[in-house]
């Protein structure tokens, strides 16, 4: 792996790029009545010119510093580097969030390294929130450092749980059957990255959604990780980063109970 | 009932209450690491200083100018009063989002006349958002006009649906699996009154929660009936408002089938 000065200032460019790109989302954002929306798979599955503009703007930005590394993106599709870095790029996510008004989409940037995630970089342009860690460096919101607490648990806090059109609607309507027979409740705010950087800030004891694409999940696996959390491996090897999986991660105190309600096998990292 | 004027007076003033309520709730949110939260009926029903103060300060406000209206919040209680008017008043709505650091909480005032809510204001604070509408006054949200559009359905929009420990675990799970396999998607934020907000704000289709009391929804149905969209009776006569009830609302677009999977049997107002 390239040395850490190398990692150091792509961590850097990616919070400088992430902020940038939330400001572009941000103003299609407070103009979203004159935007056209398209259907992708379902009416549950849009994405309009602001997604695809966001994320022109981010490729642009880390072409230009990094032209050697991979770049893989909701929108735009995946280019593999010859560097051994590859950056995973949600430019809004939570768009049907957006499309609605609703504050809950974020601007998402991940960089992986030896199949794991060492940068993640969270924006939230309408709550004026930037999550950031970088591997080995910690984890911060708005630069102030994150650090799980292990007494939280399902029970003594909220759990994110996500679901989409992939998922047969009773998966998703066990899981919150589940999670409340456990004695906790449940959050969907509309974008599962926001989630994930609200499990590393501490806010939810953990996030679990039964299918989700490397672009949703990556940046806020670095920071769960690094604010002192678990998460279930997410498949980056080859043409697996392109496909779903199951998304889960949770505090240290919330972890292997939310992966035993999941009903997903897995080991955590 | 009484004239025009005191009704647009006691609206006046329920803004301007909300918005001071807001703000002093907010300055406990910022300080929330040092608050004493206490356990009310379970881990996930929980109360603080934050809560009691906030009331307490709305309270001292309206009977300073209206000694003779009835007051019912949510932390101290119900007073009943000879003026025929009833305010209703939860003063942090979303209490477990609060103290976990989400954003998603509101302080909510509704005035009851005749057995319907004609006064509704919704304040969040971290959103900087004041949702307010007066029966024949139409609703507005930061003082913009607020107006639902018909073509919006639970399958082109998102809904939110609301579970707490009051409700068999299995009817929230299935009531979001129904939704889900309608074409829908669900969002629970963490504060019902706020969910209520959005969906006379057009954010959301519509709202359901299998058991809510007074002080969560009748704000939430003020606004959502004036800005044309349609609710489900809440019973409010005598002490059946300290009740808990099924409480149901949405946009003309998908009001009727919200009701439908909802499961629950009721007319709309």
């Amino acid at each position: 792996m390239a040395p850490t000065v190398t990692l150091e200032s792509r961590f850097a460019l990616a919070e400088e790029i992430a902020e940038e790109a939330g400001a572009l989302a941000l103003d299609y954002f407070l103009r979203r009545r004159d935007l056209q929306v398209e259907i992708k798979t379902s009416m549950q599955d849009v994405v309009s010119i602001a997604d695809r503009d966001v994320e022109t703007l981010i490729r642009q930005r880390l072409e230009q510093a990094f032209p050697q590394d991979g770049i893989l993106g909701e929108e735009h599709g995946y280019r593999t580097g010859t560097s051994g870095y590859t950056w995973v790029v949600d430019p809004i996510d939570g768009t049907s969030a957006f499309v609605h008004g609703l504050p809950n989409w974020c601007v998402s940037i991940a960089l992986l390294a030896e199949g794991e995630p060492v940068v993640g970089v969270i924006r939230v342009p309408c709550e004026r929130e930037t999550f950031a860690a970088m591997k080995g460096g910690g984890a911060t919101l708005n630069g102030e450092k994150l650090q799980l607490d292990p007494s939280r648990t399902l029970q003594n806090s909220l759990t994110g749980i996500g679901g989409n059109h992939h998922v047969p609607p009773a998966v998703i309507g066990t899981a919150i059957s589940n999670l409340l027979s456990a004695g906790g409740n449940y959050i969907r705010t509309g974008s599962g990255a926001q989630m994930l950087a609200w499990v590393a800030a501490g806010r939810l004891a953990g996030y679990f959604e039964p299918y989700m694409h490397a672009w949703d999940c990556l940046a806020g696996y670095c920071l769960i990780s690094e604010a002192g959390g678990h998460y279930l491996p997410f498949p980056v090897e080859g043409d697996a980063v392109l496909n779903g999986s199951p998304v889960l991660a949770a505090g240290p105190g919330a972890y292997e109970d939310l992966l035993a309600l999941s009903g997903v096998a897995g080991t955590e990292t």
